[in-house]
Parts: C-alpha cells; structure tokens; sequence
C-alpha cells in the first residue's frame, strides 16, 4: 500500500466510527522517549523515520508535526504522500492544538488509541473537544486494523540485576517508595515508566533497543506490590525472585481489567499524569488521582554508593575504549578509507574489548565534516560519508556495562582545521570547563547553573538549541530525569534541585549548517564539596576521562582559571586511561594531554 | 505604658471580643515596603524598631517574629518585656503559621486588622482556622484604640510629575492597562500598591520617607478610572489635571463603601492577592476574582525612552556626587574626625549641590569596619562610629532625583588593608564585573544569571544571604519588581524574563562578622545585544559611573576579561565623570581609574 492507501484506508475506518480527526502520536503505552518496531505507527502511514513527530489526519487533510531537526529529512521522506509537514515552533506554524481548535466543528469526534496519550495530553483534548461540545473515541487502535504485518510486542527474556551492581534490594526501594506515597497521602501508586520499574524491582530487559528495559506496569499499595509483565518474557528464576520479595506477577494484559475492579478501600492514587496513559486512568473510573511526579524518578536520579563506585569503573572502561579509538583514528585516516559507518563500527569493537560490556547505550551518532552540523545525525549502510585528513569529525557514543552507562561526545581534528573551527571549538571548550568548575550550595538547580556553559557560545550571539546536559540512567535510559542543564524555567515551576550522587551531561556544542558540528561531552557527577555557615556546598566532578583534542584549541582565548581547569583534567585523564594502553598509545596520550 | 502594659490593654480588648490570637504584621493598608509613622504598631506595642516583623499575642503568651538582619537587635529591644523573640529561619523555630496552628484551640477566634494582611495571607489564615472550625474577627484595629498619640495618617501634597520627566501620558498608560486587564478577562482592576499608582497617574507625594508616593487607591473599568486619595492632599491643579484625563477622584475613605456596590456588570476583578489587602477584597463581596500580578508592576519595570535617557543622566549627577565624596574622604580621614553620620551627611551635601535634586531614595547605610558587616547597619546619632585611616568603610545610598532614582554601594579604602579585605574585595568585584559582562537571548530570568556574580564567592564556600540585586523604581521605591537577580526558584513559578528597559542592581557583598563588610553596588540597564539567527539577544549596561577602589584590588587574581572589563568601566568612568570635577579632583580620578 502506498501511504495515502494507508491514509485513505484509515479514513474508511474513521467514517465507519463517525471520527472526524485522527491523532497518532509517536509513542508506546508507557510513553517512552524511544519505541520498539511495534510502535512505529507514524512511519508506517507516513513513511517518517524521525524520532519525534505527531499525524493528524481528517477527511480532508493530514499533517505531520515535527521539530527542527527533522524538517530537511521530514520533507524528504514524506514528498509523493498527502501529508503536510508541518514544522513546530516556525512562526505561523499552528501547534496541533491550534490545528484541532481550528478546525474541529461543534459536535466533532476527535479519535486516537487512548493507550500511546498521557492523561495529561488527553485532557488537553477533552477540553478542546468539549469547547465544541463534541466527543473522544479512544478505544481503539485503527493503525493496528490496517497494518497487516506489524511486528508483535516485544517479550525478551526479563533478567536480574545482581544486587552487586543494583547497589539496593528492591525490599529496601520499595519500602522508601511507600513512604514517598504516603507522604503524598496516597492509597495507591500507578508505575508505568519502564525505565523506573526496571530500577525498582532491580530487572533489566531487552525490549526497546539500546535501552534494556521491558514491557510491565506495576501496581503499589500499602501491603500489596504488583508487576504485570508478559509472561514469556518471566523466567522461573526472576518468579522466585519475584516472589521472595513479594512481588504478586500477572500477565502484561490483565492491568486494565484489574484496575477496573480496584479495592474498595483505594480513594486515592499517585501517578505521573505526564506518563500514564489515558486508557489505564479511564479503567481506573472514580477514583481519585494525585498528579505529581513519579517517586521513584526522584529516587533512582540519586545513584547510590554501589552505583557511584561501579560507574566510575565503567567510564575508565568506556574511556579506555575511546582513548584507543581515537589514537587509532589519527593514525590511520591518512592511510586507509574510513567511513562514518567504518568509524562508528571501530569504536564499538574497542568498547566489546572491555569486559561486562552489555551493548551501546544509544544510536552513535559519527559524523564528519558538515554532517556533525545536524545535531542528531546517522550514518547509515545507505547514507554516509568518508572522512578525510581535515577538519572535524564529532562522534557521539556511549555504552551499558553491568557496572553502569556512559555517555561521551569528542570532536576530533583530523587535519588541518580553519581559525572559526579553531575558535568555536575553543569557546566550547571554554564552556564545557565552566560548567564542571561549578560549586553551589544545596537547593540549586540546572537551570541556575546553564549560564556557565553557555555564557561564552551567547556572547558571541550564538547558542545550541538543545539543553546543555541532561541525566543519565543506570544501565537505563541514557536520557533520564529530572536533573539536567537548561536555562528555560517552565510555568510548571518544575525545577529540582541537583543533589549529591546526581549524574548529568556537560555537553556544550555549535553546529554551523553546511560547515561542522562541534560537541564536548562529560559526564558530571556532583557530589559534596565545603560545608560551611553558609551551607551544605555541592561540586561537579568529571566521570568522563578522554582528551579533548589540543589540536583545535587557541589557548590564548583562555582565563587562567579555564587553562588549569584543562590541565588538571588532562593530567587526571593521563593518569586513569595510560595504565590500560599499550606503549604507543600511552606515549601518545601523554602528548594529547599535555599542558596548555 | 510599658510593653507589657500595652499587652495587657490589648489582651483585654481581645477578652471583650473573645479573641484568642491577635497578630500584627509590620504593613499600611497597601502593603508597601516601608511604612510611615501611623503604621509603626510594632514599635509601639513591643519597642522593637527593625523593618520587617509580625507580632502574635495570646492570653498566655506574646511573640515577635524576624529576619537574621534583626536577631541582635530584637534582643536587646525587646528585653524587659514579655514578648518572646522568635528567630525566622533557625532550627527548631515554628514559622507564624507553624505556631497559629499548634496553639490556636477548637472553635478558636483569631483577630487582626484586615486591611494590613494581604488576601493571600488572610487565605492562609483562614485555611489553618477552618481546620479547629474557628472563625476570624479583622474588622477592628486593635492597637489603634491603646495607641492614644499615633501619628495621623499622611496626607501630604500630591504633585504632577511633567511629562518631560514621566515620558508617556496618563492616558496612554491607562490605555496599555486596559487592554492588558481584557487579556486577563477581567471586567474591572484593583490597584492598591502606591508605587504603582504614582506610576499610572504621573502624579507624586510624600507619604512614605524616601519613597515619593502618596495614601491611595485606583479602580479601573472599562470606561471609568476612580482615583481615591485624601481630599487634603489634592491641590486644585492636580484635580484639574485629573479631570482632564477623565479621572474622577473621589475621597480615600470611600473605597470601601464603593466596592460594596460596585456595579452589577462587573463579575470578575484582577487583583495582586499578594499586595490588595484583606478587608478591600471582603467589601467586594461576591465578585470572583483573577490573581495575577498587576500589569502596571510589568509595565512601569519596562522603562520609556525619556526615563532611560534622564536615568543617565541622574547617574552622572549621582556619580559626581558620590566621586567628589570619595575623593574628599580620602583627603580628609587623616586630618579630621569624621563620624559614620557625618560622612553621610557630607555625601548628602555633595547630591544636594546637584541640579533636580529632590531627596535620598533611601537611609543612607554608611557603615565603618566591623559595622558594614551588618548589611542593614544605620549609623544615628545616638550610636555611631568613627572612621579611621585604616581598613574599609562602605556607602550604600541613593537619590532622586527629576530625572530619575539612584542606588550605589562603594567600599572605600581608608588606609592599610589586610589581606583577607583584599581577597574578599577582590573576589566580590569580580562578581560584579562577570554579571555586567553577561549576553543573553530574550527569555532569560535573573535567577538565569544570578550565578554569574555568585560564582566566585560560592567558589570559596561563601555567600551572601540576599539576592545579586533587585529592580529600581523610578522616582518612586528604589526597590521594585519583578525583575532581580536571585536564585532561588519558588514554587509558585513567578520567574519573569529580564526585558530591554528594565533597571537592576548589580551589588555582591561578603559579610564577615565583627570584621568587615564588602559589597560593590552598580545599576544595570537591560539593552539590546547582537540580533541573530538564535534570537534577540540582550545585555547589561552600567548606568553608575563611580571608581571602584584599586587600592584593595589584588589583580593577579583577575582573568584577563575580569581585568578588561574593569579598565573598560575605570575608562567609561572618567571620560563621564571628570568634565564635573575640579583639577585636583580629576587628576585624583584619572588615577583611581587607572589600569590594572
């Protein structure tokens, strides 16, 4: 079928159920950032590969919505359909609320799978839709109907985490997450974010790629912790395990009637109402919800000793792996044909060299030349390019170790390099440096501590459009919450506090379409500094121990405070990774961090 | 009467009305900052005479609340009275609120004036009453029926500020307000704060010292203005000029009776609950209201062209003022005795020597040695220091002037130095100088940048308990908002981007306890930066032109553009400020702004 067949066909679908709009938003039922095959709904009928897009489709039009990064690709991939792209956040570009608030009529039924939409999301419809006094029908998933061979849900085999790598028994977690709950004078709590139900019950999976998470919910009263998983995925050890914790099992499916028939002595319940999906709150019916955060976010974002000690074991792996990498790459590039592919492939040989390697934490993003100008690109078997002797090649990589997940950006000068390269990779340089230098006292958060990062990109009236860090998961997400380094402070007043045995990115960057992309990324883990009469002060302390490449830097645009900040990291990065390299490497890495 | 007799008269008062709490906040009817006389029910009913306290007296007990600025203070005022000191802040220690609800009984009355309580904070009260299904009596003023001799309320001369000074008409602001009350879809606007109304109006008075504003209030609908002020305090000229703007003017005490029958087409009224007092929001009765801060609190932040420009120049006049001071400091702190009042009053002389100069736009802190470490110190004539030719003295003052409000802080060096005051001044002078440097796109918040100036302070483990700096009025209270630069990020969301217009003080400081105060203090005018592809950016202009003193600088401890930002001040400061000066005063400054 070609795309509008696919358009068309929904639209017979939509006309049979009296649905006059059809949402579909790019997500799984427990609103992951990144989805499994099964939940490619939008590339299906749109043919968009993005990671970030909402279709809306009436009978008369359908729109993709996407953002910045995407609109050359988004153009490209859906020219010869029907749909529109419509590019967010460019002026005059309506939101889809706009879109929906525009062109819904009285008495409309707007449609989508009440599944893949946050409570939230869904009562921004509601509201929209009853301005009109129209209707939701969200009870089915119409894709699914039209889409013949969708690939099943995922159901990997569910492993335990040792408790020497977890750090914390999933009794002593949960009984923290129950008085979380009753602080919040709740009954009962709704988990549906994988990522925070893998932490809790010390369980990993392999059901969305790079993310070793699987597909469950999980129910917690007072005396009752229930996991609903599919139960191929549940071998005979995790059930004994399981249930030596006292952890009830039922099948994935069963949640929604389960809820439906709630006990009786359940008034109130915590949930995330960004992350729950509409559907499990609709089964829910009367009873009432408190909205706030998820507990266990809070909880798994303050890595405990075990974590903090057998994380740093992995970024010495990890930077052992990328150190060999790069000399290797400097080596050859003038020799051999090296292509972005070849590159990103390199790498990971060097990181399946280090021991408890589990896979890569994410897609690498290896990008020469111009193509590191595109903040998100991938080099693919049908889409890349060859490096050559000159200018920068930015490569973006991290993996998951049992001992933990890394996450690192070097750009690397291949040859000789032009004075604006020079200069935009000195002052982000000078940012990332600023950053980690930072000392606070308790209570501060990223959004008041961006500025030292992106004060030098700003005054020279340049800027990333992207947060200049964000948290990382522990053999989880790399991208987790709720810490992260961004400057914008949102009406939800959602700001916390960073806190002792928070990890988050540092990673500054300039990305100059057509020209070069450059990116320093460490990962910074705080932890206490002075304590005085004015407070519990806190620091930044680098987990990353990789050089960033001297060969770029103008050290004259540097303060004295930034060079000794470089140096002494260099000397640290020297110290850590030489052990690991053979002699030609350790010479050259004593050269690569040399003082400035 | 004694203290205790005054708490005794008024527990009797509360025994009458079967009172079982009565509290009195240190607030005039329109909750400004500072209070004139009429309203110093703290001071009388206690003795204490600090600027911020609450009072609670029960049958069995009395208590005064306040800041760290005043614990030493209240001590010594408040012994030999029954009132018990109550530390904010300190471990342990109930907050009012705290205490209300673990000492007020069941079916408690709980008694004070409402028209000093904001409607925010009687909702608080009224929350914790509810609870012990108690009820609130604020019909009466207590005290006012104890206090035979209190001062009458003010009712001094309004004055119309020309518009060659204010730099918009009457007309044209209410205008903006108007559409800016629509957008909040209100019908009507209650305006209480007397900063505000002064802006609106174009008009001046002197009811509160520093703070030229008069005893007021204003209604606004869709067609009407009401300006209700003491009949006494408008001269013929100024009802003429109201009357030309459409304004009816009616009788201060009026409002209440007014508001109790307000017009039937009127269903909702914005108000600031936190600034609109109780008692004025009970007479409305039955309209619903919408809180949100008043429009003209943004509006008059954003100063016009015609301020700015008379803003510039008060600052040359100011910076005269205070540059001919120092230097005759300088020159005379060996040779005479000079006391903190009498360096003060010599700084006053030198502003009154000025053209347009109406009065200080605050108490002037002139603070000597140890005494500067209390960032609130006020030398009078009963308690005073004398300076000596050694260590450091710091000004804190400011005026009004025609032309516009000004607030500096120099910390002057008076002979030998230690090397901790060097390092310390040094240290906060590069505070100062990182935050007037800062470039930043539309969007960004004080609390963005607040770490700019704090950094190296937070560096060293220390601190200032106070915010980097606060907005200034114009013609009005040195102190206004929204704009500042502070950390914190309270819950309720209120960050407000800094705009092109707005005036913020820039003055970090270190406090050492019995040893010495440091805080430089200039004001900074928001302005545009570079226009580029990643948004308007903004930048930060010093408006105060007076030498920092080098002579407690330790440069080696400056960056390279720490060090060019101050020669580029020192620069700016004599090319503005030496054309004022006499010979021997210009030749001074040429070397107080030498390079470092």
């Amino acid at each position: 079928m070609t795309i509008n067949e696919k358009i068309n066909k929904l639209r017979d679908l939509m006309k049979e159920r009296k649905i006059d709009m059809y949402v579909i938003p790019m997500s799984d039922f427990h609103l992951s950032e990144y989805v499994g095959d099964h939940f490619k709904t939008i590339q299906y009928m749109s043919g968009f590969t993005g990671s970030n897009a909402t279709v809306v489709v009436s009978m008369s039009e359908s729109g993709l919505w996407t953002d910045g990064r995407y609109f050359i690709q988004a153009k490209h991939e859906l020219s010869g359909s029907e749909v529109k792209l419509f590019e967010m956040g460019e002026e005059g570009v309506p939101t889809v609320s706009e879109y929906l608030k525009a062109h819904l009529e009285r008495n409309c039924v707007l449609g989508f799978d009440g599944r893949v939409i946050s409570k939230k999301q869904y009562d921004e419809f509601l509201e929209i839709v009853e301005e009109k006094s129209g209707s939701i029908y969200s009870s089915e998933d119409l894709v699914d109907i039209i889409w013949a061979d969708r690939p099943a849900l995922p159901k990997k085999p569910i492993y335990i985490l040792e408790e020497k790598y977890a750090g914390e028994s999933t009794e002593s977690k949960i009984n923290f997450l129950r008085l979380r709950v009753k602080e919040k004078k709740a009954d009962a709590f709704l988990l549906t974010s994988l990522y925070d139900i893998a932490w809790l019950l010390n369980l990993r999976g392999d059901d969305i790629p790079c993310v070793p998470v699987f597909m469950s919910y999980v129910f917690v009263t007072e005396k009752d912790v229930t996991l609903y998983a599919f139960d191929e995925s549940v071998s005979q050890s995790v059930r004994e395990y399981l249930a030596s914790n006292g952890i009830e099992i039922r099948d994935y499916e069963k949640i929604y009637d389960d809820l439906k028939s709630v006990s009786s002595d359940i008034d109130s319940i915590l949930i995330d109402d960004n992350v729950v999906n509409a559907a499990l709150c609709q089964a829910l019916g009367e009873v009432s919800f408190i909205s706030d955060i998820n507990p266990t976010e809070l909880m798994k974002s303050v890595k405990n000793d075990v974590e903090i000690t057998n994380t740093k074991l992995a970024h010495i792996k990890d930077g052992v792996a990328v150190t060999k990498f790069i000399y290797w790459l400097k080596n050859n590039i003038k020799a051999s044909e090296i292509s972005e592919v070849d590159a990103a492939n390199k790498l990971e040989e060097f990181r399946k060299e280090q021991e408890n390697y589990i896979e890569p934490s994410f897609d690498t993003i290896s990008a020469y030349g111009k193509n590191a100008a595109m903040m998100h690109y991938e080099a693919t078997e049908e889409n890349f390019s060859y490096l050559k002797p000159e200018g920068l090649y930015l490569v973006d990589s991290g993996g998951h170790y049992y001992e933990g997940t890394t996450d690192i950006t070097r750009t690397i000068v291949l040859g000789p390099v032009t004075d604006k390269m020079k200069e935009y990779f000195t002052v982000t340089l000078r940012s990332n440096l600023r950053l980690m230098e930072a000392h606070f006292p308790e209570g501060v958060t990223g959004q008041n501590l961006d500025v030292l990062a992106r004060g030098p990109v700003w005054d020279m009236g340049l800027d990333y459009r992207c947060g200049t860090g964000h948290g990382v998961g522990h053999i989880l997400n790399v991208h987790e919450g709720p810490n992260n380094f961004r400057w914008r402070i949102t009406d939800k007043g959602r700001a916390f506090p960073l806190k002792s045995g928070m990890i988050t990115t540092d990673e500054p960057g300039l990305y100059i379409e057509d020209e070069f992309g450059i990116r320093h990324e460490n990962e910074l883990l705080c932890v206490p500094d002075k304590k005085t009469e004015y407070g519990n002060f806190l620091k930044l302390e680098p987990l990353t121990f990789v050089p960033f490449d001297l060969d770029a830097v103008d050290a004259s645009m540097f303060t004295y405070l930034e060079k000794e900040s470089l140096n002494r990291y260099h000397k640290e990065v020297y110290e850590k990774i030489s052990p690991y390299l053979n002699d030609d490497e350790a010479e050259w890495l004593k050269y690569a961090t040399r003082e400035i």
